[in-house]
């Protein structure tokens, strides 16, 4: 790892030290394709939205009801309602640092927080009011350090963004405070909820305090040890059950175990303990190996919303909560600049194709809270103006009691051009693919820009154009060739014409450029089948399509006579192949269950046969995983069943009835 | 259905009508074998365990503070913890009944309990006391009727088993207060965990008071109008989101539909509505047929406890809740009285050697509370004295937090001879079998007497000796051919010595007996490979193993070095076979998986071939599913993968590697 020479300060995550020097959001934008309109989507839509439910739920209303002493009557929301507006914020200044529309905004909640922050720095609107629960009273599930954490995440983005003002300030007042109650001397505790610690690392990248690096390490540090009460689901709900160092994978609760190991990564890389990143290298390595889903999604139990033991990957109601997907790329994001390697933007790239773009709706306006790799039940079109239970309805849903997703959704759709690309000494890194424009400066001020041209990812054809090069030095250009190419061919076309097969990991064009100068990556987009490790039970006899990045899946809204999923079955010994509109058409056939006739017990021994329902050969049709459920009720399924191969003679066959 | 003519006092369930007439714990005699062990284990263990515990957890003590005016300050347990107490005086009835030592505990119990019942009969420690909420301000969540419930059951308990005293007088007083704080013009609510609707009936069986039998009716008949207020998990889950009649499927939390579906067939046979009866029969019909586990189990999920969709019937963390398992018995012995179909005897054989033979541990001092048909890892042994979050621990725990099903397996074991036989009009029905001595007085007053001797479940052989019959009047002994004999052969042979085969239901010898004749039937117990229907995703590609009624599971104590379960295949087109001491031996083999050597993602193309890792052909030993986790810390798995068969060559295959 070497120090990172400044660049940007418009900077979501600063590292002064690792492998790879990220760009802000001033050196790359997004100029069209998937992300773009995501993005405007969120600056149109997304935000207002969440704004305007946070008025109408009273949420923002909190503040000014703890400013005004009637907080402990008229509060509003979960215990973590504080921490939604906070996101948001976070969302807007980094949105408004590239779009520069949103700074009334910024102010305006800016202003309905402040007056609640106290004296002291403490800023929480559920504990420490006359007639509330004492601060700190319940380190478990108060969540208050969290909300902290937020709250300087947005104070950090909005001095990155649009310089320091009033936000900025209440953050630094808020850390100062968390520091002078839980330092040496103060609570030995952690929050039941992590959080607090990559924010604190954050703040002190930004203000060269020592001290907020400090109190994080100490955070993480602390963990571990028992300093929470033991609970329903044990102290490992709160990664409290072991030291992070010694851990050997994720568990628990999953958006808790991802942000932990994102701060535990800053405070690596911060305070130099490779002992440390390498502990969480391998959790990171052991629960991508045997824990996460296809899509990228991580947690696999609703109750407690924690990781399952290795490989319990249910497609049935698979948890995968949209903000363990964001926690998901958080982590791959810090761990990528620390160590410079592309696995871990494979699969920041899985999770944002397959968990983050599922969750929000085409509109912007409602979102999964739970990403669920198989629906068996259509369930009613959640009321556009109604609260709904966070991860229990079949279809998107406007606002949740416990919110958490949008606004994380939107934080990371705001900051997204800043995972795009890197730099080191040598020239740039290009990690995900988009239309883009990139200008930074490289070593001994080398001016350099590029642009991507991309059909990516329906297609797989990439063209980077260098705009600029402000010297004769040689510069590279990098290129991740992603790990789904694997057993199929990837070409690289150079500068000069030549064409070479790449394998998966960066590959490299290194020259003197000259403006015009253009690489091509030709990746081989096209459906295949893909099957589960033998020990994830629960998939055992399917098989998914994947088609470059994106998962796809069987919507019931592409079956004749509003049938369901499960009727269909597959024939993995055929080719997907690519349909119209960005379908995929795989042979399979349509079994006819009928239900009126159902078996009155579900199993059977093998020596008795049983006659085959009847099924007809058709074809498949199936679309991304993250465009289902914008056509009404559905079901959906991305694990299908194979059509049975022969199996041998049951033993001992006697023709006698059931 | 038809009039039941008095017999018998002493019965659990006395329906004034139905097909059949239960017999009652002076008339079934259970005399040896399987269940005999079972409850001696139950008196000798188990119900001092549950008193001591209770004891020792300040639970009995509560009714003491309550009485004292203290408890507000010193209530200890959780919001149902009384309803324990009542369960456990329920067991020690039914026991005291068929062993008669137990009366003295049974009035020690009963004298903790009485001071704390207000005047106008209502019962309840956690609630209406000073510094507590009010009575009945939380009838979702507050247990009140359910605790009032158990309590009546307890009652009505001793009066038929004892003789009816203080317990007696107490349930009675406060199902007096129910009535008139929730009969019409009252309260129109309903409590959140149906309970009390059954324990009304049956105090209305036991005192002619038709005003407990409407109360009953009027529960039933509320429930599904939305009275309770929506929670996180939805109205479904206390059954409140439509009316018990028009439901078509148990959903929800499953301990509490399974009561409800109780209480309905209560209510339904007494007052003669066939249409709510039916109602129930095609709900039974529909869970059994796709929610329903191969143990007999029911409810998938952890979280909120409840059934899954229709074919959701994950192995992994199944819930399969020992109450739910006690329930269902409930249930389905309360229709086979009504209708007298075999398939109801069917199932609740399959639940009582799967689920209630399961729970408790071979000393009777643990117990499961979640039943899961695999476990893969192993966990730590739960402290003997601590009590143990309820679903979580891998090991039988000696109490839990929630400590519902210790109590409610006594209570069940207690009872169980009362689930053996009925009589009619015609005869005597053998529905479970078990070493017995059965004596009753059939229609007209002919006396009769049968003595039952069995190997079952390890053997099949069942003979029924006449010992008396008091007149030469013909009479029938009809006996259950058990479903899972469905393409084997049953036989059966008459007094004479004629052998016939039997098809699964009843099967019946009519004639003139005389002490000394005996039948025999011979049921084919011998191991069978199952499969599932194939809608049931998370077991494709694995079977299970049956044996009789009892179903088999791998233990990871049976296998060599330590390994997990994980690690088995087995190959269904050899039949499995009987092993030493009541185990199976199956084909199969041990796949040598390397942690070590794991890919890094579990995903891979099918066109990209993987080495299939090597694997060891051997004998895999299989036991009982109910006598697993006896021998220490194990993994288990009921259902087992199959050895994959010749696939069709995979499309496109390009041999470049991964």
């Amino acid at each position: 790892m070497k120090e990172n020479t400044a660049g940007s300060l418009v900077l979501p995550v600063a590292p002064t030290r690792g492998r790879l020097r990220p760009l802000g959001l001033d050196e790359v934008r997004i100029t069209g394709g998937f992300w773009a309109r995501r993005r405007h989507t969120n600056e149109s839509a997304t935000l207002g939205h969440c704004r305007d439910w946070m008025e109408r739920l009273g949420w923002t209303g909190n503040f000014r009801a703890a400013a005004a002493g009637r907080i402990h009557r008229d509060r509003r929301g979960r215990e973590f309602a504080d921490s939604e507006l906070y996101k948001l914020l976070e969302a807007m200044a980094w949105q408004a640092g590239t779009a520069g529309t949103l700074d009334t905004d910024i102010a305006a909640l800016t202003e309905a927080v402040a007056p609640a922050q106290e004296p002291d720095g403490y800023l929480n609107t559920a504990f420490g009011h006359p007639g509330q629960q004492p601060r700190y009273s319940d380190l478990e599930w108060g969540h208050e350090l969290y909300c902290h954490g937020f709250l300087i995440q947005a104070g950090v983005a909005q001095a990155r963004a649009r310089g320091e003002g009033e936000l900025t300030k209440i953050a630094r007042r808020a850390a100062d405070h968390v520091c002078a109650t839980f330092g040496r001397g103060g609570i030995e505790g952690v929050c039941g909820h992590p959080e607090i610690e990559t924010a604190l690392v954050e703040l002190a990248r930004l203000t060269g305090e020592q001290r907020y690096l400090d109190q994080a390490a100490l955070f993480v540090d602390r963990r571990g040890h028992g300093t929470l009460a033991d609970s329903e689901f044990g102290r490992v709900y709160y990664q409290d059950d072991m030291p992070v160092r010694r851990a050997t994978v994720l568990r628990g609760h999953a958006v808790r175990a991802l942000y932990l190991a994102a701060g535990a990564v800053d405070v690596a890389v911060e305070t130099g303990d490779d002992d440390l990143l390498d502990a969480v290298v391998r959790q990171w390595e052991a629960t991508v190996a045997r824990r996460t889903y296809l899509t990228g999604g991580m947690g696999s139990h609703h109750r407690d919303e924690s990781f399952g033991d290795d490989f319990v990957l249910p497609p049935d109601r698979a948890y995968s909560e949209t903000c363990a997907g964001v926690a998901s790329v958080m982590l791959s994001w810090r761990l990528l600049l620390a160590t410079g390697e592309p696995r871990f933007a494979d699969l920041a790239e899985r999770t944002l194709f397959n968990v983050i773009a599922t969750s929000p709706a085409e509109d912007g306006r409602a979102f999964f809270y739970a990403n669920t790799l198989h629906r068996r039940h259509r369930g009613a079109v959640p009321a556009v103006d109604a609260v709904s239970p966070r991860a229990e309805s079949s279809l998107r849903a406007p606002w949740f009691a416990v919110s958490c997703c949008p606004t994380n959704v939107a934080r990371t759709l705001a900051l997204l051009p800043a995972y795009l690309a890197t730099a080191d000494d040598h020239g740039v890194q290009l990690h995900q693919y988009a239309d883009a424009e990139i200008a930074t400066l490289l070593e001994g001020g080398q001016g350099v820009a590029l642009r991507v041209r991309t059909d990516y990812p329906s297609g797989g054809s990439v063209t980077v154009r260098i705009d600029r090069s402000s010297s004769n030095r040689p510069w590279t250009v990098a290129l991740r060739v992603p790990a789904w190419t694997a057993g199929a061919t990837a070409w690289l076309v150079d500068p000069d014409g030549t064409r070479r097969t790449v394998a998966p990991g960066m590959t490299e064009v290194t020259r003197s450029f000259r403006p015009g100068d253009q690489i091509r990556l030709e990746l081989p987009v096209r459906p295949r089948w893909i099957r589960a490790d033998p020990r994830a039970d629960a998939v055992r006899g399917t098989v998914a399509v994947q088609r470059g990045p994106l998962v796809y899946c069987a919507e019931s809204v592409d079956l004749p006579d509003g049938q369901d999923v499960d009727v269909i079955r597959v024939d993995p010994s055929i080719a997907p192949e690519d349909g119209p509109d960005g379908t995929v058409v795989t042979a399979g056939q349509i079994t006819a269950y009928d239900v009126q006739r159902d078996e009155t017990w579900p199993y059977r021994p093998l020596d008795v046969p049983a006659a085959p329902p009847s099924a007809d050969r058709t074809g498949i049709v199936l679309v991304p995983y993250h465009s289902w459920a914008n056509r009404g009720p559905s079901t959906v399924r991305v694990w299908l069943p194979a059509v049975e191969p022969d199996r041998p003679a049951p033993p001992d066959s006697t023709p006698t009835g059931r």
